[in-house]
């Protein structure tokens, strides 16, 4: 049983070989030095690495708990992202509810009486699309930012991150989707691919399940306030969905940021993907090197890098 | 926009160049078969694919909100659980409390005046030893079960399961180690590999964070009852913790399941992992062919694989 990190006993070995051998010091400079703890990392970053969140692409979303964020991509589903606007822009989601949280898989919500029983009950769309056209994925553009993550991954060519959200990317076709990891918003849908509208959506409150990748269009990611969906009680019947209608929690409302007053607004900026902070602090997690690791990693998968959001 | 399912297009694409360059059923023979939905895969299961959980080996956790039912794993950590057999013997966690629940990473309990503040506050360990070495992975012996999962892992070189638990394994070194999955549990430690007891434990809350392998032992994983602790309200102390202790959930007691009344027991049973219907539910989830899925993944994550548990 040896108490000591191996980070320490790489770096001892080494030394060891060092004076064994011959005054090196190039070994020992080799050696991996201690991690900068995150909190350090974020301190020291610089005020451009930060990309202030467009309020016009934000939804804020009252739980009687608290307040959620979600940034929306308009550079992945530009359609649904649009209607989703307009549907919060009237009103749409006000009153409706969390009508599903399935453990280690998705929390939805939407109408209560938007079910395919009595077409009559369910809630006007009003000028929103009742479908639209499906956003699996999309031609990669040359516009759209995109920091490749150099590790492997079991479910596409190669990952990475487009405006701090995770993608997939397929040079072959030249395509590429966001990726369902903890956090993400998707659009709930029947069978026919453009049956979804974005009056339905959900979160993903689990591991990421990737198998739905292509299946669904995302329309972007929580950027604040997750604990408040992720922690409500699981519904007991399929799927997780409330088998009775006071087991559901109550959607206060949800507006588009540019609604919100000024005063009301969170004044949110995510890391930058592109940026030396993101790449050390993804890093840091690869191969963390300190007093309590003794094995790194040595690779990341693509739903564990971390996406810090701070309020300026 | 194509309304029908890929699956369905492809079959029609096969079926049409078979009817344009000559009549050949093969084609159609080869070409995807709809999916069985896990409904019907799990009712057509035979007995014998299914393992009765030794009541020896589990423990049951009592929270306010239901009971929690943990597997042990002698194979992979046979010290640190006979330790914490000992411990819930001695009734040593009765009365102690869930201490952090970190958003989409670990929930922990343990000893809330166990710090390294005020030793002398700390509930007696009694019999049981307040330090186990270090088994954060163990020798492959040709006893331990083991069906290999087919597809890559970012994290290790093979990976599969082992009596139904996901594991990691190093051809090279001939070496195994149970992986940080979703509901998996592991023991707290400080700096010190071998200052882990048992008595302060944790359950992975969100995307598994494999980075932790090889760093901690992990004893076994929840097998019931795990919307009792993932749905816990989120500390909102610095990594989860409790800042006060009125928010914390008090854990009424952890018994042995082999103390438990017969009566009480649950009968548990968990599906083969060297089964076939364990074989088929994975394809199914590698790749769904029904009439909603557009775009069958080709490929499951280790986290992603369902472990089915039913009650006898």
């Amino acid at each position: 049983m040896n108490p000591t990190p191996l980070a320490t006993v790489i770096l001892s070995a080494l030394l060891l070989q060092a004076t064994v051998s011959r005054a090196d010091d190039k070994a020992a400079a080799e050696a991996p030095s201690k991690s900068r703890p995150m909190s350090e990392i974020l301190a020291a970053s610089k005020a451009e690495e930060w990309r202030t969140l467009d309020p016009a692409n934000l939804l804020y979303l009252d739980l009687p708990a608290g307040q959620v964020v979600i940034e929306l991509s308009t550079d992945f589903a530009p359609k649904h992202v649009a209607n989703i606007k307009k549907l919060a822009k009237q009103h749409y989601f006000d009153g409706l509810a969390i009508l599903r949280s399935q453990d280690n898989y998705v929390v939805q919500w939407g109408d209560p009486d938007g079910g395919e029983e009595d077409a009559s009950k369910a809630k006007s769309l009003g000028d929103a699309a009742a479908t639209v056209e499906a956003e699996f994925e999309t031609p990669w553009s040359k516009t759209i930012d995109y920091t490749r993550l150099p590790d492997p991954d079991v479910y596409a060519p190669e990952v990475g991150f487009s405006n701090s959200m995770p993608v997939g990317r397929d040079p072959a076709t030249e395509r590429g989707w966001l990726t369902h990891c903890y956090g993400m918003v998707g659009v709930g849908r029947g069978n026919a691919t453009d049956s979804g509208s974005g009056a339905e959506l959900y979160v993903v409150n689990g591991h990421a399940p990737r198998h739905l990748d292509h299946n669904v269009a995302i329309v972007g990611r929580v950027v604040q306030g997750m604990e408040f969906l992720s922690a409500l009680p699981r519904g007991t019947g399929p799927l997780g969905f409330y088998e009775k209608p006071e087991q559901r929690t109550t959607i206060s409302r949800i507006r588009v940021g540019s609604e919100v007053p000024e005063s009301e607004r969170k004044g949110l900026e995510v890391l930058r993907s592109d940026s030396a902070s993101f790449k050390e602090l993804t890093e840091l997690r690869r191969n963390r090197r300190d007093d309590w690791y003794v094995a790194p990693a040595g690779h990341i998968e693509l739903c564990n890098v971390l996406l810090p959001v701070r309020a300026r």
